[in-house]
């Protein structure tokens, strides 16, 4: 606990540092709360941006993570967790060698091989969330320096439950969650005949069948979400000192901002605190380092295929890493392959085995003619600004739906990681490079996906100061939740009309009987008196 | 027959001519058919935008019409109509005369009034709707011309049928619908617990009876919608060969261009092709005319009051404005007001009655104190942009829902046109004079409105330019249209699972059943052999 306080206590003195540094800005005081992994990569661009012009901006991660770190233009202040990023990337490891050896075929399979890694993550994520919360010393840090607004990502319910403490608008930013929370906070109707539950690996144009199993799988999605914040319910309780819960704590957000458009995700309706910053991170390619462009310039006119299954993964079983080796060694094209593993002796001579890859850019070279991809969002959005067909490895989360996502518009084709063949992957290849449907869909995608009246990264920017400007953004946000679930769902103006028609029915059925009764009456008498 | 002959090939060498002129122009060819009155007015600053971009706009409109006329950077098409200017503007003076002094105070009669108001109106559309369409030289040019796409407002159905008939994308721009032939069009949820059905006057707030009142009016939509457009119907039925109705054509919208925001309009869902265009006309104000500057100047401290009924209507029952003179002499402000009617022998020295005000601009003017007006939403969205508070006299169509609008934000009070008196006038402008809150909450609506990442005119020039690039808006369509009513609400899913239940329990009880009188069976025959 001492240590805790001696790190927030410099910590703190790093944020005065940062208050004289930036003192004379005209910006906005912005406190950001990222989660860990792409969720961080996806979220930096804009927190940069936005330091960029002027913003004071303060980002709080843990002292240990997968991939964060200080960013341009902000102070970072640190707090201690009881794990390390060795422990971190350990544990991903082991999970990630679980996910590409457990068979998912069936969708109870795919769907317990997901809670499974949901349970996992959460654990993490609980733990550095107490690890924050509960250090009054940085609570009490933020909350002195009266933050105009917090950007977080909600994947990581610590930012939605500061929020709530500290009493000032979020705004949140994400590409993925867990859970419908987007759904259900934003009170955003989702069409279950054509708007696919995540999981479910649907396109919008579904069969009988899958939209009778979608309507289930919506039924079953808020009981999912109670059950995946049941612990983060208590946590968010016991700090705010009242009942709540994260889905009510999140229903106060002022904006969402969505790292979707509808290039990638299928149209559905919006609410209008929800603004799609889709493709933020994608842009104009840089110049390759010169070992690199060497390469690629020198495959001639078969060009290149990038092979990464994103920031997380560089390895992977001996045995399937040969199906890949086995693979590539039969194709024309040269490939650049994001692997630390080990190589086996006769490794062809085509690919080229890096640590790290300058995807976009690399992306964004006229040579290049497939992306093998695990299906992660950023990577996808880089894929479509620049316009190269795809194979699709996922993994978990998200990405089995990206990939189906693609696979529908027919730019791409998707295997199965965990039963991938060195035949398999060749005619996904060959399929994707040499039928030509698939570069000309895609072209016509990134057409529509980089013609937008506003760059989305300008987007979220201006939606982040307008926050922070205007301390909300009231006028968007819909009297739904105003509601409870029943007069959200009219259920008692419902009762009250059929209340009132029955009265009605009973009143007009007295009447009759009442009048039945009087003219039978006055008959029988009449026809006693006749007789 | 012959004359119209005549006048479409003249029209159409004008449009050879303008062919010539803009041959090197680089943008799109884009067809416009508007709507007369002000529905014009909201959209002529979007089709000269477009003009002077450099695509080649061709409006085609009646030979006859209210304010429909040549535009700036476009070619203009004329077709004969067999009414001239003169009868449209006496049919809408009487029109306006029985409005202001028919009572509506209660909902039946106003609902009465407005079906009257619509049947007049649908009338002249349809007389138009038939001119252009049923005009064979007309259409044949227009087919020739093959357009990259139309810009229409849907209030006039020639528009829907016409992009049906030419076979090209329409982006239709509207502010006013007679009945919600977007909501339905579009597919777009439209919670009734919450977003008050047209012509109700209800806030986003609704008490139990309100929402009752809302659901069923929301039920008797649909019929409306189709009662309206029964002629219609059978109009593009004809046009077009096939059985068709203006709902269905509509479906086929690429875009909506909504001239709303959410400082006006409630916050509700909205589908990815509904963009929100309002606003799009106010804007800064431009120096008043010399006699008009030195007028307002000369209000002194106390300022001045902006009175107009909109572009229809200058003039009104001599009693009525009797009322208006008794009123503006009791108050210090000086009052401009566009009134062309008889003028009275004692009319107070304070107020300068003008044919034509220069309404955005006087609304710009620093000493500006209110606006009296009827509620449309031109001039609101100028109101809202300069923070001008209101008092609102709403005559017609959506006036009446738009005065609601803004007195639910603190910002107007509203009075009835048909009983208005001197003593409530007065006792309107002073609370919206004097009370500071209505100034205070406008000033808040309108840096909200006035902030906003893209200006509402670029919006829309983008969008529409997107169009006709694209061939559509493909991305932006869900899947609902795909879908029939009956699996758009999953019946035939809800009846699938019933079944399967049902047949299960069925199966079970059976399977129950049997097992009941094996096991009772063999125990009777125990029982008889123990016996």
């Amino acid at each position: 606990m001492a240590a805790a306080h001696m790190s927030v206590r410099s910590a703190f003195t790093g944020l005065l540092v940062a208050l004289l540094c930036l003192g004379s800005a005209q910006g906005g005081k912005l406190l950001v709360i990222p989660a860990d992994g792409s969720h961080w990569t996806g979220m930096k661009p804009l927190v940069e941006e936005l330091g960029r012009r002027g913003n004071q901006v303060v980002v709080v991660i843990p002292e240990a993570s997968l991939s964060m770190g200080p960013s341009e233009h902000t102070t970072t202040l640190t707090f201690p967790v009881p794990y390390t990023k060795e422990s971190l990337t350990q544990g991903l490891g082991e999970e990630l060698l679980r996910l590409m050896t457990t068979d998912v075929s069936t969708t109870v399979a795919r769907l317990k091989n997901h809670w499974n890694t949901m349970v996992t993550l959460s654990n993490v994520t609980m733990i550095t969330c107490e690890s924050m919360l509960y250090n009054k010393a940085l609570m009490q840090t933020l909350r002195d320096y009266d933050f105009d607004a917090l950007l977080t990502d909600p994947f990581w319910p610590v930012g939605i439950i500061a929020g709530a403490y500290l009493d000032i608008p979020s705004i949140y930013i994400h590409g993925f969650l867990p859970c419908p929370l987007d759904i259900i906070a934003t009170r955003c109707p989702s069409p279950v005949s054509y708007a696919p539950v995540r999981y479910t690996h649907y396109s919008h144009h579904m069969s009988l069948w899958e939209r009778a199993v979608n309507l289930l799988m919506s039924w079953l999605e808020p009981a999912g979400c109670s059950r995946m914040y049941i612990y983060a319910d208590k946590v968010a309780s016991d700090i705010l000192r009242r009942k709540t819960s994260i889905v009510e704590l999140a229903s106060n957000a002022a904006l969402w901002l969505m790292r979707f458009d509808f290039t990638f995700d299928f149209p559905k309706p919006l609410m209008p605190n929800m603004i799609m910053v889709g493709g933020m991170k994608a842009g104009k390619p840089k110049p390759l380092p010169q070992e690199v462009e060497e390469f690629v310039n020198g495959s001639g006119e078969h060009g290149f295929v990038i092979f990464t299954l994103g920031s997380m993964v560089s390895q992977m079983p001996e045995k399937k890493a040969h199906e890949f080796f086995e693979a590539f060694m039969q194709i024309p094209q040269r490939v650049l392959w994001r692997y630390t593993g080990p190589v086996p002796e006769n490794a062809p001579k085509n690919v080229k085995l890096m640590k790290w890859l300058p995807q976009n850019d690399l992306l964004g070279h006229p040579k290049v003619k497939a992306f093998i991809t695990h299906g992660g969002s950023h990577g996808i959005y880089e894929g479509i600004c620049h316009g190269v067909p795809m194979v699709m490895l996922p993994l978990f989360g998200d990405q089995p739906d990206n990939a189906q996502r693609m696979v529908s518009r027919g730019v791409a084709e998707s295997l199965s990681i965990t039963d991938v063949t060195s035949d398999k992957l060749l005619a996904a290849l060959n399929k994707v490079i040499n039928d030509k449907s698939y570069k000309a869909n895609m072209e016509k995608l990134s057409a529509v996906h980089n013609d937008r009246p506003i760059e989305p990264l300008d987007l979220a920017v201006f939606w982040t100061e307008f926050v922070m400007k205007h301390k909300g953004a009231d006028h968007l946000r819909p009297a739904a939740h105003d509601l409870n679930w029943i007069q959200y769902h009219s259920l008692d103006v419902i009762a009250l009309l059929i209340t009132t028609a029955l009265t009605i029915l009973l009143i007009l059925f007295k009447c009759c009987v009442f009048c039945f009764k009087k003219c039978t009456g006055r008959t029988k008498r009449h026809k006693n008196k006749k007789e």
